[in-house]
């Protein structure tokens, strides 16, 4: 393993491709000062690195074991997961009030990320905590708050969510599961959950579990679901731990990745009915799980970048030590990095994943802003422009952290099919992240529709202009960065063609639907080739040796971002080939 | 499991897409009709569907088994491939002489792709064999001949390749395993091969290797490399099978897929050495390998096309079964087959699938002409033509095959990444078709160097001719097709530019190189456009009901052939960015 948490370039992206230094400079961040964020993310990093990562291959290859109701995590899991809630990294974004440290999502976003280069399946228990204690902190009542978040927030105690049900995956209008009110205020709940997140485990004392339910006379559909409260242990009086509660896991699923993250079956309620509590308001639990989406989902973005971090490193160093074939008139065989056609692999991993990490890190940072500005026109304008951005975060990355994987792979050879070399459990691990919270054709939807629609479509035209400023900045530098004004310029211009036809088309939801999800890819190629090229100008602008940015930039403009003129071309006649002309090719 | 042999629209496409009715016209394939060249594929399907397919599952799950020095096959595999070869099935393509069908490479060609549907792991076995027949009816001395052929025609012996080492991957001049000449003009082999599908199992009662080594004083690098033939129990006077050789089975991979196919590490010669017999030449064991690969290319390229066939009927019948959300005002939850988005996946596997069959079926027919025409220049003609091919077949659909894959297992949600549902197995069987039988890198190297300046461009110059002739038809049909006759001319046109820049660069080494593996996607796909506007021609000067060829070809022009332009511009600029400009994003 080589390994290393890439914690320069990461900060880099943060100041420059995602704007946290212009935010800074705009008081955005208050008295967080640049050497604290670097701090923070360089423990972070060898957190990730020294503890974190020696645990991803135990993790796959023993996975987590189910036996009798209970789950064993894989070997080292527990024990890493004790030092990390004890040195403080489950509190970083949460509120002081419960022991949290408040910083900035920015840098929440940053750690997050280094989890899952660390190990994606160590990653998702905090990931699932970090939404139970969000949920919590807006939807709680005050009991519930005392109680149950200072546990969260010291990580002695993990949550999950459960949504899906056999029947109800991405379509939470179906769910069955029963809450009815008991006589003192709290709930009683049955039914069956599926692919529940560390559902069970042996790794914290006590499990959350929020739960989507159906209280009896509740609306059909999904303004009659409401969200409770579900603790594996009850809680006493006292605080102590008290009975299990009515829940069991009823198995593990044998997925393609993953392994070390186990995905349960619960079952609530074969007894009496599991005891719950209700968060918000009844019939309003897909609101409150709304509240947590954008953070859950730029979460789920960044395990793309970091697993597509993790197998460019991996493939990097392998393709500098593999030597076959002579390049250039050598006499010794050549290290394979040296071959064009391995080089093409290689940048196009680095500059995907670069490009990934850059829309991701500005959604963070939007996310911020939305809650920091003072005021209050910007701080809507920041949610809604990061609410545009979270659905491209989430599936553009994700897209491409299998992309980025696969290739690895191939500059592995033959050694890449072999599972001891590492380079297939990236692949199998990454195939997830485009399915769950929401699967990326769910997030092109929410973009093609109620995202362009955000203020008559202000928040798209925002972003699409500060491209246009990019790329202003980019017409004025010497010929480092080769065609790359020219590419961005002609990429921009195709997503300003594909948004017009979005925006015009809103009565014609065929046409939309039909097109959002290569709308979203070039949306999240050509934000991306903008993010590349902000780091590019910062790092010619600054002393250092920008060399690498330079040839990033230049690398995505001149050779990935050629698509996108036929990706706009998809979205405006994609309608035409899959309505009932293509019934005849999809019958059965 | 839901798989049929797709046989109609294999045939359709075979006469079609890859022109064998017009070849048939031309008195190509002598007195082998339609109804014969039919009956066989029917069968062949129904062997695939009824036999191999069941057993796809189980060779993944309890896979090859090694246990000192032996390896068992998963449970049904050895019955199934005696049943197999009992069938006659091994002898499709052989020479008469040797108890061969002699049918046309063609037929081979869909035979194989069968039963790599049924199973791939399974039907690598054949494959081996295959070329193993090939081979020494090629360069095989009459004694060897005689001896070794009817058992590997009748399949009750089978063969492998044993090229790579650890050190000697697709560079093959590193390859270090000697052999030495013996008194009774047999040699001895000493060394390490590392890769061997089939190496050792349990299907049949005798194993002939086929191994690369290097004599005492053989010049070194490829002009250095014999072949031999190394059984693994040696053949007594009468024909009767004799002692074991000195080689062993020292241990099989652990790998992502094809957990049915042991891939062994195979010693030979730790006592007095194995005993070996020459093929062909000394040292002109690389020249006899190569007769092989054309077809070895076809047969993998093939597989890419039977996964992503296995994967789309899977992913269709998913998602004509599951209901989630309603499309169109339905009033009950829909099958997700009427969502647009789950539409664009299906309707993109459908037509990356087809087009990778009409280009490899294409070559399978070109062999032929090579093999079967009368005259000397358009034999010669048809085998550059088919040598062209050849690298797109293998390459192109390879890639396809994991990207249908991998939509196959999205189109199944969280079902795709539970093993049992078998989505993800298709995924992680197809991923190693890019890697084997020359890497897709090397096949774009071989394609935009040595092909592509064949004969001076001619061949490349006439598979362009034929594309231009498919849309002279495109362009005289009505409506149905859509813009598919426009967006081909661009592709076309685009493939056009990339070529002469190819040609013109021909002493520009780097620049070729940069550029192979985007000039080959570019060919790719625009070939595939062609194929299947040839499929749908037919279908629509047909009585029969064309609307899935009318659909599939539409949707491919308009939605995938798009990114042809951007092709274009990364193979023209490619070297630009990954030269020197690249070395500081690739350092370490």
């Amino acid at each position: 393993m080589t390994y290393r948490a890439p914690v320069a370039e990461m900060l880099f992206t943060l100041d420059h491709a995602a704007g946290l230094a212009r935010a800074r400079s705009e008081g955005l961040y208050g008295d967080i000062d640049t050497e604290t964020v670097a701090a923070v993310i360089e423990q972070a990093g060898a957190f990730a690195t020294d503890i974190i990562a020696p645990l991803n291959r135990v993790g796959d290859r023993e996975g987590a074991r189910f036996s009798d109701g209970a789950v064993t995590t894989a070997p080292g899991y527990a024990q890493a997961y004790r030092t990390w809630s004890a040195a403080g990294w489950n509190a970083v974004s949460a509120e002081e009030a419960h022991g949290g440290q408040a910083l900035p999502t920015a840098v929440w976003a940053l750690t997050s990320e280094l989890w899952a280069q660390g190990s994606m399946a160590f990653g998702l228990c905090p990931l699932l905590t970090h939404g139970g204690i969000e949920c919590l902190e807006r939807h709680g009542s005050d009991e519930i708050k005392r109680i149950y978040l200072p546990k969260l927030v010291a990580g002695e105690w993990t949550a999950t969510m459960n949504l899906t049900e056999p029947q109800a995956g991405t379509d939470l209008a179906l769910l069955r599961t029963r809450a009815e009110r008991a006589d003192d205020g709290s709930y009683r709940i049955k039914g069956q959950k599926i692919f529940i997140t560390y559902g069970e485990h042996d790794m914290a004392e006590n499990i959350l579990h929020l739960v989507l339910a159906r209280l009896p006379n509740a609306p059909e559909g999904v303004r009659g679901i409401s969200l409770f409260l579900v603790p594996k242990r009850l809680i006493e009086e006292g605080g102590e731990l008290g009975a299990r509660n009515d829940l069991v896991c009823a198995g593990i699923e044998h997925k393609l990745g993953i392994h070390g993250s186990p995905t349960c079956t619960m079952v609530f309620g074969e007894g009496e009915g599991a005891i719950g509590y209700l968060v918000g308001e009844e019939n309003r639990g897909l609101a409150c799980m709304f509240t947590m989406m954008n953070n859950a989902r730029l979460a789920v973005g960044l395990q793309g970048v970091a697993i597509a971090e993790r197998a460019t490193q991996a493939a990097l160093a392998y393709a500098h030590e593999r030597r076959q074939g002579r390049s250039g008139g050598s006499l010794s065989p050549s290290p394979i990095v040296a071959h064009p056609d391995v080089r093409r692999m290689l940048m196009t991993m680095r500059a995907l994943t670069a490009a990934a990490r850059g829309i991701c890190y500005r959604a963070a940072v939007e996310l911020d802003r939305a809650n920091r500005a003072t005021d209050d026109v910007e701080r809507k304008a920041a949610h809604e422009r990061a609410s545009l951005l979270i659905p491209i975060a989430k599936a553009f990355s994700t897209d491409i952290g299998c992309e980025v994987a696969s290739l690895g792979l191939q500059v592995h050879g033959g050694m890449g099919y072999v599972e001891e070399t590492g380079a297939a459990q990236h692949l199998r691990d990454a195939r997830i992240a485009p399915i769950y919270e929401g699967t990326n054709g769910v997030q092109a939807i929410d973009l093609a529709t109620r995202k362009l629609a955000q203020s008559d479509g202000a928040s798209a035209e925002e972003v699409l202009a500060s491209i246009e400023e990019t790329i202003s900045r980019l017409r004025a530098t010497g010929p480092a960065l080769g065609d790359s004004a020219a590419r961005l310029a002609e990429a921009k211009a195709a997503l300003g063609r594909a948004t017009a036809f979005m925006r015009e088309a809103a009565n014609d939801q065929a046409a939309i639907l039909a097109g959002a999800t290569p709308y979203l890819r070039l949306f999240g190629l050509t934000l991306g080739g903008a993010a590349l090229a902000e780091n590019a100008l910062a790092a010619m602008g600054s002393n250092q040796d920008g060399g690498a940015y330079v040839a990033l930039a230049r690398f995505h403009a001149e050779n990935l971002l050629g698509g996108t003129e036929g990706l706009a071309r998809a979205v405006i006649s994609g309608a035409a080939s899959l309505g009932e002309a293509a019934d005849a090719a999809l019958a059965l």
